[in-house]
């Protein structure tokens, strides 16, 4: 069994936590915490002088306090990974073997997700590391990729477009719907169906719509219906110019 | 059993005919379409003179040639209706009784979709013909709304936020990996969990990102990345002032 100790207990390390438990590889053998929590049979605690030997340190903490965990571990020459798609594997303390074991997928703790289709993007200093974190990665995923810092930057700004901003339209599409007494689940089917067509053709094939068209009347008809919205209609503006440059 | 006739030969009537075929208690009598087509034993013409007396005939056809279309019929004081998001009730000639039969739906002749999912929106001139055109739409969807011209135009922009620019959204995300030796697949179970999380919560409530946490380290770092696309640097500036005046 390869041992693990997860630092955090936010959304990031309670489904590692989760993921791990149905793993025969792998076991968690500690969780640290700031605050009191309990996972079942996890020895957990909130002292690093407490902290047990591992194979793999996993830092699943808020970007900004990595750096000062990875600082406050009282050991050094271990594997010590951080989770994080926006911090580099150099940021973290050299004292350690540095390690980046990043999920590729948006987590809350509100909502299951199956581990077994979250991409496992890592990263090692050492070669002879890789191994390692690549068989933790294994026992819960059969998607793990080798993605450098600089790839892994580029990966989570894509993920912003694709995740963040996506959900943004949601938002407008949802309250150009409420301001005309439309319920939301009327726009369902299609939110559905659009993210279900790319698995068959890439994105830009199923590009349609009036300004991959060039139906200036209908983009005309839509900016009026904007005129009580500046930022959508910019946006609106923005996303024609940008359909219509990729064509 | 109801009569009708479809007029157009392209995705949404495809659709359309195959859904109905399906139906027992409409049946189509009869398509019209400008080029020789076969839908199995279904009667078809390019001969306005010749259109066969039905119930309701759907226009299908190309938003700019649907008010031409109906002022080729050569009858009057019929049920036709168009099927467009865009096109006004009154577009439409005069001379017969007007409705929509509009599927918020994104269809291609490629991909199967399931009918019964499909929001119909709806919309007569006279009240009394809106109980036939619901029993055809029930006939076929589960998801049936009575939906006023102006109330359709905003459905149809808020379906270009949510269907055309999320697509365009997705095709960022597969360039930016290409170019960065990535594999578009990486990024496949983020879109999938982006769409289906707001199953269960609002678009608002299922917001994050560093715009959303005023991550401005972040927000600076991803801005830079950005300097050799221009339009995507301003779409991202955008976005994230926009989810920021939505809190
Ligand atoms: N959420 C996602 O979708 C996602 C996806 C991929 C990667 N990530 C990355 O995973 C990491 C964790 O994200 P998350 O979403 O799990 O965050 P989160 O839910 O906000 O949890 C953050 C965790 O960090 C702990 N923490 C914060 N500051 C600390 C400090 N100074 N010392 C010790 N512990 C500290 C918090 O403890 P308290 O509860 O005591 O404050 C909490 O356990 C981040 O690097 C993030 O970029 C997140
Ligand atoms: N596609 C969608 O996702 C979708 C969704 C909802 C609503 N709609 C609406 O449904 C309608 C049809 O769209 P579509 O996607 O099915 O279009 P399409 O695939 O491009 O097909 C257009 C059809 O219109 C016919 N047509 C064009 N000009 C004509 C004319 N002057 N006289 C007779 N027939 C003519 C075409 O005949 P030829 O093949 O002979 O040119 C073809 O059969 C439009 O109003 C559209 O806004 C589309």
């Amino acid at each position: 069994m390869i041992k693990v100790v997860v630092l955090g207990s936010g959304n990031v390390a309670s489904h590692l936590i989760r993921a791990f438990s149905e793993s025969n590889e792998t076991a968690i053998v500690q969780v640290f915490s700031r605050h009191p929590v309990s996972y079942g049979n996890i020895p957990v605690t909130g002292d690093y002088g407490a902290l047990l030997p591992a194979d793999l340190y996993l830092i699943a903490v808020a970007d900004d306090a990595i750096a000062e965990v990875s600082r406050m571990l009282p050991f050094e020459g271990r594997l010590v990974a951080h989770t994080s798609g926006s911090v580099a594997l150099r940021e973290t303390d050299g004292r350690n073997r540095r390690g980046v074991f990043y999920p590729l997928q948006s987590f809350s703790k509100s909502r299951n997700i199956d581990f077994a289709t979250v991409p496992l993007c890592l990263e090692t200093e050492h070669e002879a590391d890789y191994s390692l974190l690549q068989q933790v990665a294994e026992s819960i995923s059969g998607q793990v990729y080798q993605v450098g810092s600089e790839q892994r930057r580029s990966l989570h700004l894509s993920a912003v477009f694709v995740n963040n901003f996506v959900n943004h339209l949601y938002h407008i599409g949802e309250q150009l719907c409420t301001e005309n007494g439309l319920p939301f689940d009327i726009l369902r089917p299609l939110i559905a169906e659009t993210a279900a067509k790319i698995t068959g053709i890439p994105p830009s094939e199923a590009q349609t719509g009036p300004a991959r068209r060039h139906d200036n009347t209908t983009l005309l008809k839509h900016r009026e219906q904007l005129q009580s919205h500046p930022l959508y209609l910019l946006l609106y503006s923005l996303f024609t110019e940008s359909i219509q440059k990729s064509e």
